[in-house]
């Protein structure tokens, strides 16, 4: 992937005019198979939208998730300084670190669910700039994160999980949603990892200020993501994109993370096709953001982690529609008698 | 079991006097653990009250799902000759030789969570009597039937996911709702396998008929099951009573496994406290018998089609439950920074 690595927002523009679309005939064989399996139709219901959903994204049939992959990636925020977190900045680099030795929820979540796991750090010890003060990010480092996200999509593998880590990120994601979508910053803004109702009002008055001082120069989707965004959240639009290019579904986390893909979103409609949302997070701004951007979650847990744990959980139930699809009998094979 | 097993309503009665509480060592252990653990506070959502709730009921500290274990019982209704179900009666011992054959979904998903599958017949060529001439049962069959269900939780099994199947079996669970909750028939009326708006009326008006005229001789939840149950939710409701003096969690299906349950429930407002239901079934009487019984499921994935599908998708969540409860590491033996 390095020798087409973009590294101009030019030459991110340019790739997404290349995103292969849906495999309609592979969608189209999981449909007509579906239909004759032995269950009244649809009772197994969003297991088989993804299984056809799968398959479609893909680009075979039937669907198989034999390699899953999660990535996470780990990024400083500039705005972390100013109090927004729960947490101090240096979390993100002992989390990461907990995360090679094996000791955090998306370890055992990966180990449960026999998916491979790396964590890509993005420059821990430079963070973005303060978001609030000027650009997060240079239009060159933004690009490199970009492309540094694109590498995360390994040959072979067959389903891609996305998450984040960040101290701060969740001030930035609702930054991010503020300036996509409108409305009030109190909309996007929520307690991340738990914050006080003082700390939230003090986040959320950053957000609505540096929104406000930034909006005639933030012209275009990118921009946005650059002014007010994270390395990690760049790599993340840049793992979906490639994945998108390997025929790769993708199971995108939490609001961070979705927030992240929303940038994607909203420089081409059908973007993120290829990506389902695992789960429905705590933090009040995903809700709204999902609808926004035409997306069901497939968990609804009641859970505020990141680091992939949401996008991780949901693998087993697209293992599940895939078993169903591929390994049921027909009505015909089994012998048991349709409606009548 | 069986030197104990009740054959009299009295003896099942007497039995519900014997059922275990809570260990609430156990769930103070797990929240105790919890705190320690390298997220911020309540950050794995539902994860963190199914460990501490999957401890506190197998008894133990931490909790561990190593032998989940799924029983699906069959049974047959003497209502499903006045053509309320979209497929023949037939399609009950047919569907029992695809569950023995591997062909269902059920089994590609106990395949996929490593969970043993047994299948129990309750007499399919003898279908309980049309509930809407005479009780479906008398109190010896119905008896036996609850004890047969006790067999079910074999010894060392850790988790008990429990279905059904049984053509006609929503219109007796629709019944028992009706008979338990009051309201409308109509309230607990569904589609099932799918039956067009014709036959939903059909459905709807005979439950409301049979629950009116036997009103007065329902003098309590097991003259109810007996009236308008059927063999297999008899069996089921068994099964929730051998778990608990076992010390197994149970994991509850979708709307005819809970309607049984919701019979125990009926008797005694904690006989189900070691009881989780996995999902949200489509069939609207689901959503407002969780209401009534103090549930809300793991799972709404629009499906509704039994035979413990549901209660077996849910089992990884719980493994994840308990994966994350012992693997995680602790801020203070990974060196992570708590909240400052």
């Amino acid at each position: 992937m390095s020798e087409t690595a973009p590294t101009t927002f030019a030459e991110i523009r340019a790739l997404l005019d290349q995103l292969p679309g849906p495999d309609l005939a592979a969608g189209r064989a999981a449909a007509a198979r579906e239909a004759q399996l032995t269950k009244p139709a649809g009772a197994l219901g969003r297991l088989e939208d993804l299984a056809q959903w799968l398959a479609t994204w893909q680009g075979r049939h039937p669907p198989r998730i034999e390699r899953p992959y999660a990535a996470v990636f780990a990024g400083n925020h500039g705005v972390a300084a100013r109090g927004v977190s729960a947490y101090p900045a240096e979390v993100t680099k002992q989390m990461v670190r907990n995360f090679i030795d094996g000791g955090a929820a998306v370890n055992q979540l990966c180990v449960l669910v026999d998916a491979d796991l790396r964590v890509y750090e993005l420059a821990l010890d430079e963070p973005t700039h303060d978001f609030t003060e000027r650009p997060a990010m240079e239009e060159e480092d933004c690009a490199r994160a970009i492309a540094y996200g694109m590498i995360a999509v390994e040959e072979g593998i067959d389903l891609l999980c996305l998450g984040e880590m960040g101290i701060g990120n969740t001030t930035s994601a609702a930054a991010l949603c503020h300036a996509l979508f409108g409305g009030a910053a109190a909309d996007w803004a929520g307690r991340g990892t738990g914050i006080d109702d003082a700390r939230l009002i003090h986040k959320t008055a950053l957000i609505e200020t540096a929104v406000a001082k930034h909006r005639l120069a933030m012209t275009d989707p990118l921009e946005i993501l650059r002014y007010l965004g994270g390395f990690e959240l760049a790599a993340i639009l840049g793992a979906i994109m490639a994945a998108r290019l390997a025929r790769t579904p993708v199971v995108l986390d939490g609001y961070a993370c979705t927030a992240a893909a929303a940038v994607l979103h909203a420089l081409d409609g059908h973007a993120l096709d290829h990506c389902v949302v695992a789960h429905m997070s705590v933090e009040p701004g995903h809700a709204r953001l999902l609808e926004r951007i035409g997306q069901r979650p497939i968990l609804d847990l009641g859970m505020r982690l990141g680091e992939a744990s949401g996008a991780v959980l949901a693998v087993p139930l697209l293992k599940a529609a895939c078993a169903c699809h591929s390994g049921m009998a027909s009505f015909a094979d089994a012998g048991v008698s349709g409606p009548g």
